[in-house]
Order: structure tokens, then C-alpha cells, then sequence
């Protein structure tokens, strides 16, 4: 199964045998004072730096999310971050809020085909989001929990994302414009997070067959040597089936592992991609000595 | 299944829920000049200072390989080698070689239970390796390989090992003390190799339950970033059960991206292990500063 997102010059495809997709995490004003601020004045100077300095470290596509403390200016700052990314980068978005009127300001104002990032499995933001996602044509990441809260059994997981899937059906949203998220916590809160995720992921793909994403870098919340733990994890989902993740491609490691996993998981035919980055990076160095 | 090795002062598990267990793999001439003249002149210098330094950065156990060109000296230099480690480190070691006469030598002085490194699952090998794994109480590494050489199809890879097993049990060898190697090969060769181990990998946990090892560096052979793809896979690895490698402790990444496994696995409660050897390499660096 394939995802296709676009933006007004570029095609992603998540899914599939293609390499895997990093969704850049960097723009988003959670416990960022200079952006946030910047946002609330509407300035999109650092929203933009953002945008390049990520697309240029290797991000596929990424994610805007504009929650500063005041959800009242929401609409109009996602709006214009997002201008401002289609004025710099020409990589897909992901339009990241849990506000409604955001949302919508965000895809009314998108070129492309759009990711919505992200509806849960409770009735009521079902039933606000996924309309808006038909309207609009666009992918929507949809979260594995629901009312209930979140499960730590990969089956309720499991369940949560079928019901999703049969709502999705009803809106006349394909199977394949969902991006499941199998849900990560840290392993530092449960031992067994990490392992109720990898879980998940293989059940979703063996189930269901569709595709997911997540926000990979969760798992290490709380512990030292954060960038190993992510790392590794990352590398373990991708074994799992795990064919994109919300993550910040400025951390080469990060980049270096996606890499290694896609050659590993057989998707980089003759080292190809790999073996590119890796001279890139030695032309870097050089130009920096 | 729990692969129980010993020295005469530790014991080491392999498998079940236990951590994973890296088997340090640079006592071993190949490629290192230094090294064979010492092992050529029976100095064992080196061999000391190697096994010190593998403990130190986190080595579980040790293989001891003395293959130097002169197959009628590898007897006397391997036992001359486990001797000298044995009184330098006690970690359980792997005897290796594909010399009988070496293999004896070495099982002859060797104090604990010993893991022989390796027999195939070609039948003359399995003939003479596997009656001297009992008469010495070891155990013992089987490649999934016969006569017919390495096959890509890791259900060929399973029957081979479906084969060992019978020889182990007619020998009266018990399937906890056989550790099957799924046979890595480099990714560069071959942009399936990697894929195909880690299904031989799942194949094996599921089908026989016995548990494994392998030489894990050999799939980054002949690429950059080796140390990327090295801790890529052996996460990858890991995740499909493989519960020990024969790899290189001195390289800080491979322990760290093992420890990471280990707590992601669920296989180290609150992150202790993680924690305390984070904060040994903090008190390390504090002192070197």
C-alpha cells in the first residue's frame, strides 16, 4: 500500500518498498521561547530557517505545528507558517493541531496534498476531522486510542485502529490516505512501552496492511543517550514495518540510521542512496576544513 | 531457552529474558600484523591487553581465534592464548577454529564451559566437532550451512538447522548448549542479505526456539559508515530474537546501540544497566578531562 502526499512540485510515497520518510519535527513552538514569540508577532523568519535547515539535513516532508499557548491566534499563524514553508521548501507538509479552525485554515490554504496531522479514535474528533479531510483531499495520521485513553495492549491498539479504518470507510477516505500511529511512549515511564509499540506495528501491518507513522523520538523521554535509544528504536520499527515517523532529521545520527535501515530492509538497491549521503557528507567536511 | 557458559568464577546466559550478550571478537590474527608475530613467537602480550580492554568497554565474553597461516602451530598457540586470557579476565571464552587438533587443545586447558566456534552443517564436520563438544561439556556455535554451501533461502537456512539439531541430539548434546549462526553476509553483495538473516532469525525463534549468534560486523563489509549499518542491524537483529553476537566492544556505539536494545527489548528494568553504564562513561570522561 502506498501514501502519496505532494506538494505543487514534489511527490512523497510512504509505503510500499520505498525508502523510508522522515517527517521533520522541528517547527513547532513547544518549549521553543524564540519561535513561540516570533509566532505570536508573526514573523516566520525562524519558521522558514527551519524549514531549510531540515529539508537540507534530509527531511522528506514536514510537519507544521503552530499550538502557542493562545488557540484563539492558532488558525491565523498556521496559516501563514505554512505559506511561508511552501514559499521556502518544496517538500509535502504535515499540518499538525489539535484545534479544528486550525486545521481547516491550514488546508484552505495548502498547495498539494496535504497530511492532517492527526485524529484519534473518539467519536467526536472523528467525526469533526475526517470530514475535513475528505473536503480537502488530503492523508490524515490517525492515533490508536480512543475515549478509553491509551492502551498499553497492542490488540485494544489494534481495535481502536479498526474502528478508525471503518469510519474512514464511511467518509469515503481510502485505506491508504491513513497513517495508523501505533502510539510511543517512553520506556523509561513502562519497560514494556517500547516493546507494546513494536507489537502494535506488526499487527497493524499484518491486519490491516496500511501504513503508519509516529513521533519516534518519545520513546527516550526522560533518559541519557537519548540519540541511541532513538536510534535503535527507530531501526527496530522499521524491521517491525514501520515505513515513516514524525523525528528531527538535524541529528545526523538519526538520518545515518534511516539510511542504514532502508539499505538493510533491502530498499536501496546497490547502496545507492547511501552511498550518496555518505559522499555528501565528505564533501561537506571537506569545504568545512 | 537459556545457553548457560562459564568460567570458573562466572557464569553468562544467553537467551530467554537476559540481556544481550556480546562476545568480544578482536583476539583474532586476521588483518592484524602485530598480533600474528606476537601469536607466531608465542608472546602473549596483546592477547592480555586485548581481553582486558573488551571487558572493560563491556564484553560479556571473549572468542579466542589464534589462525595464524601455520595451521601445525595453531594448536600450541591457542591453548598458550586461553591460558594467558583465562589468567588475565574471567569471562567465558569461545574457542575458535576450524582446526580439530586446535580445538581440542584449546577445550583441554579451558577452565568453565567452554562455547566451540563452530561446526557446520556439512557431516564431516558435525562427526568430529560435535563428539569432542561433549566430551568436554561445551557448547558449541552452528553455522546454517552444509555441503552445498550458504543458501539465501532462509527456509534452506532453517533445514540445515533442523539438521544440526538431530546430529546434537544423536550426539546427546542438549539444544540449549547448540547457538545456531542464521550467517550474515554483507549488504553490499547483495541488497537482500540482510533480510534474509533477520527472517532466518525469526524462522529459527519460532520454529526450533533455540537461540543464536552470529558475526555481525560481516554485513557492513566493503561499505562506509560501517558503524551505522553494524548497530542498525544488530537492533534490527534483536528485535527478531537473535540473542547474542560475536562483534567489536570497542566500539562505544555497538555497546551503547546493545544497551538501548536491551531496555527497548524489555530486558532491563527501569533502565538501570543503561543508566549505570551512562553514568560510568560520564565519570570516565570526568576524569579524563
Amino acid at each position: 500500500m502506498e501514501t502519496i502526499l505532494s506538494s505543487p512540485s514534489r511527490q512523497v510515497i510512504i509505503g510500499g518498498d520505498h525508502p523510508f520518510v522522515i517527517i521533520g519535527e522541528r517547527i513547532n513552538p513547544t518549549g521553543r521561547k524564540v519561535l513561540t514569540e516570533q509566532m505570536l508577532a508573526m514573523k516566520m523568519d525562524m519558521v522558514r530557517s527551519d524549514a531549510l535547515k531540515q529539508v537540507a539535513a534530509g527531511a522528506h516532508m514536514l510537519d507544521i505545528n503552530a499550538g502557542v499557548p493562545d488557540d484563539g491566534v492558532e488558525p491565523a499563524i498556521l496559516k501563514a507558517a505554512i505559506q511561508a514553508v511552501q514559499e521556502t521548501v518544496d517538500v509535502p507538509l504535515s499540518i499538525d493541531s489539535s484545534v479544528i479552525a486550525a486545521l481547516e485554515a491550514g488546508l484552505s490554504v495548502y498547495q498539494g496534498k496535504a497530511l492532517v496531522n492527526s485524529v484519534t479514535g473518539e467519536d467526536e474528533r472523528l467525526e469533526v476531522v475526517l470530514p475535513l479531510v475528505k473536503k480537502y483531499g488530503a492523508a490524515v495520521i490517525a492515533i490508536a486510542n480512543d475515549e478509553t485513553g491509551i492502551s498499553n495492549d497492542p490488540q485494544v491498539r489494534l481495535q481502536v485502529a479498526q474502528k478508525i479504518m471503518k469510519h474512514a470507510e464511511h467518509y469515503h477516505i481510502p485505506p491508504e490516505d491513513v497513517l495508523i500511529d501505533p502510539l510511543v511512549l517512553t520506556v523509561s515511564a513502562d519497560t514494556q512501552a517500547a516493546q507494546n509499540t513494536l507489537e502494535t506495528i506488526r499487527l497493524i501491518k499484518e491486519r490491516l496492511g496500511v501504513n503508519m507513522t509516529c513521533g519516534a523520538s518519545n520513546v527516550s523521554f526522560g533518559l541519557p543517550w537519548r540519540e541511541h535509544i532513538n536510534t535503535t528504536f527507530l531501526a527496530m520499527a522499521m524491521a517491525a514495518g514501520l515505513p515513516s515517523a514524525i523525528t528531527n532529521p538535524l541529528k545526523p545520527e538519526i538520518r545515518r540510521a534511516v539510511l542504514a535501515g532502508d539499505l538493510l530492509m533491502g530498499h536501496d538497491a546497490f547502496a545507492g542512496q547511501f552511498i550518496a549521503a555518505y559522499r555528501a557528507q565528505q564533501e561537506q567536511q571537506v569545504k568545512a576544513d
